[in-house]
């Protein structure tokens, strides 16, 4: 199983809006003799291609997956019928499909004759798939909010030079978690002041995510960067946003807007319907405090530069809080050493403490009905 | 040698002005048959130990000392001639003593016919003494800025709250910090925000630290828990304050003005006057600006508590940093992990780096004269 869910892994960032999987197949004497993974959206899934590979050697044998055999015929083939026409024996695998419209798998594998056990390193197969179980069990995609700081909690010096403060290694390891998302978020203000590409670069074969600043009052200008054509880009305006200098081709959608800026939850409603499951939320301070302050961040990547600046912008700006019993605590489920920087990795200690603000900034669940199976 | 760095560790935060030192005597064998460390200031010498416990074993034998023996008679003897008188055959020291007032110990032991050897693990014993060898060769205190903050930087919250953002194991590193220091220095603006006690507690046999409040104005309350009697306390004044509110049993030093607050040259001359030769600065946000911007840290230890507040005053103030190439970069030394906070323990990359301003900051070299050997 831990193969599998290493197989599972090479997917990330390719399968929106499908979860990442792996599979390996033992023949009726436990020896591998096919292994698959989910490569990307409306490709075979990861237990045909692994299928593929064992021909006649899976009948009577074995299948260890890392989420259960889908039951809906998609794109491609129910997995579990194609499981039960191999011959296959017996299913294990690490974490059942909540998907309302693939899951079901384990009772026709079980209707077939087939043994079926769930569990088998469960925890780590779904650390393996944390963005998308997210996205689905919340009905919206799972937002990691990743910032470079100083020490001292500034994002740029006094007078704005912020190139660069973090290592080669760190910005190198913030392509990789674009890689793994589907949509990268930035605000109107840090679009401005860094005119970023967003893109991934550096990353051969990377799916590019989609771009998405949130620009209430339409004020990109045409030649920004993130207008380019490397990446598709969205912009988020207000309703009643003046969008007629923007360039036709532009794609752009209309949401209400909140005290400050636009609402978000319907924003992640909007990703979510175009099939995005995992969002990185790359700043600046007055968006990332929005976001906190609505509890639509599940995980935060803090990349921390040992500098000390005093002075400069700081690198979270209002998130609601104002007393320190307030304050959003983070469970810290990783720290790692990037060059001379520090990386720490961290999720909200409960989804109720992040959920700051009551009502429309809640994220709506909602009925999923676009995974492309 | 190992061995005697780590019996020098016992000693640190109760030798000042004098170093630690650790020592093991070996018989002619190689047998050890010597142990010892310096306990306190005025009291005997690790040699001195050591010899007494080797008694006539140590004839013949050799010594493993983490600093060259002394050449000086002071409140004790000279240990070099100690040793001679022994007999022991041959030295061995890590580091050499650079007090003008000791050094020539080696020269000592050599012109009896002592074989002498310099340099065994020389980095872990300089690392072992880094506070009292920065002193001797700067002439001034080592300074080491502690803060605790939040991973967005800030070390309160909005409304001022801040007990607690760090963990109780962070909390109680700190008082290691003080125990190992002997003065501890805080603003006026923290004395009067969170009016500290600064004593080390919950510490078995601590010596106290000289509690240091900077206060410009003299305006420290008679009820101040800093001037309480758990431990000495020095209150820096400017020339022209007003003590007569002070109570009469106060200690007080008159420091010239800077552009803000006091000189803090002047104030780390008048500590190294006193034999501090550790100092732990403990904040507030504008003091350690000022230390940082006079390039008088030579230290700084981070606690980072896994918390976001986005919003409230920052840990670090105004350091004289106007662009990010003058920033102060950290060479990082160490990181851990306290409970649920990170400990980041770093050096300023260069002297000359973290020296930003010109000048009256600078701290002179003076000569070494308190050494109470």
């Amino acid at each position: 199983m831990r193969r599998a869910i290493d197989l599972a892994a090479r997917g990330l960032g390719a399968t929106s809006p499908n979860p990442v999987v792996g599979c390996v197949l033992l023949d009726r004497d436990g020896a591998v003799v096919g292994e698959g993974w989910h490569q990307r959206a409306g490709g075979p899934h990861a237990e045909a291609h692994a299928l593929s590979e064992a021909g006649e050697h899976a009948r009577g044998g074995t299948a260890l997956v890392t989420l259960e055999p889908c039951a809906h015929t998609g794109r491609t083939a129910p997995c579990a019928t194609a499981l039960v026409e191999a011959g296959v024996r017996r299913v294990v695998y690490a974490v059942g499909d909540p998907d309302p419209l693939a899951r079901g798998g384990a009772a026709v594998l079980r209707a077939a004759g087939v043994d079926t056990e769930v569990g088998l390193l469960a925890e780590e197969a779904t650390a393996g798939n944390t963005a998308w179980l997210t996205a689905v069990n919340r009905g919206r995609p799972h937002v990691t909010w990743k910032y470079a700081a100083t020490l001292d909690g500034r994002s740029a010096a006094a007078d704005g030079s912020s190139r660069w403060i973090t290592s080669a290694e760190s910005r190198a390891d913030v392509h990789r978690l674009r890689v793994e998302a589907d949509a990268v978020v930035v605000g109107s203000g840090t679009r401005r002041a860094d005119d970023p590409h967003l893109a991934v670069r550096g990353v051969e074969g990377a799916v590019q995510p989609l771009r998405v600043v949130c620009d209430t009052w339409a004020r990109t200008p045409p030649d920004a960067r993130v207008l380019d054509d490397t990446a598709p880009t969205l912009l988020a305006v207000s309703e009643d946003a003046d969008t007629r200098q923007l360039p036709e081709t532009t794609q752009v959608v209309r949401l209400p807007r909140a005290a400050t800026g636009l609402r978000l939850a319907p924003l992640l409603e909007e990703l979510y319907a175009r099939d995005v499951r995992a969002v990185l939320l790359e700043g600046g301070p007055r968006l990332a405090g929005a976001f906190l302050a609505a509890g639509l961040v599940d995980r935060v990547v803090a990349y921390l530069a040992p500098v000390l600046l005093g002075a400069g912008p700081a690198a979270l700006a209002d998130a609601g809080i104002g007393t320190l019993t307030q304050a959003l605590r983070l469970s810290v489920t990783e720290t790692a050493r990037l060059g001379a920087d520090l990386r720490v990795t961290g999720v909200p200690e409960s989804p109720a403490a992040a959920s700051r603000t009551a009502g429309s900034h809640t994220a709506v669940r909602r009925p999923v009905g676009t995974r492309t199976t």
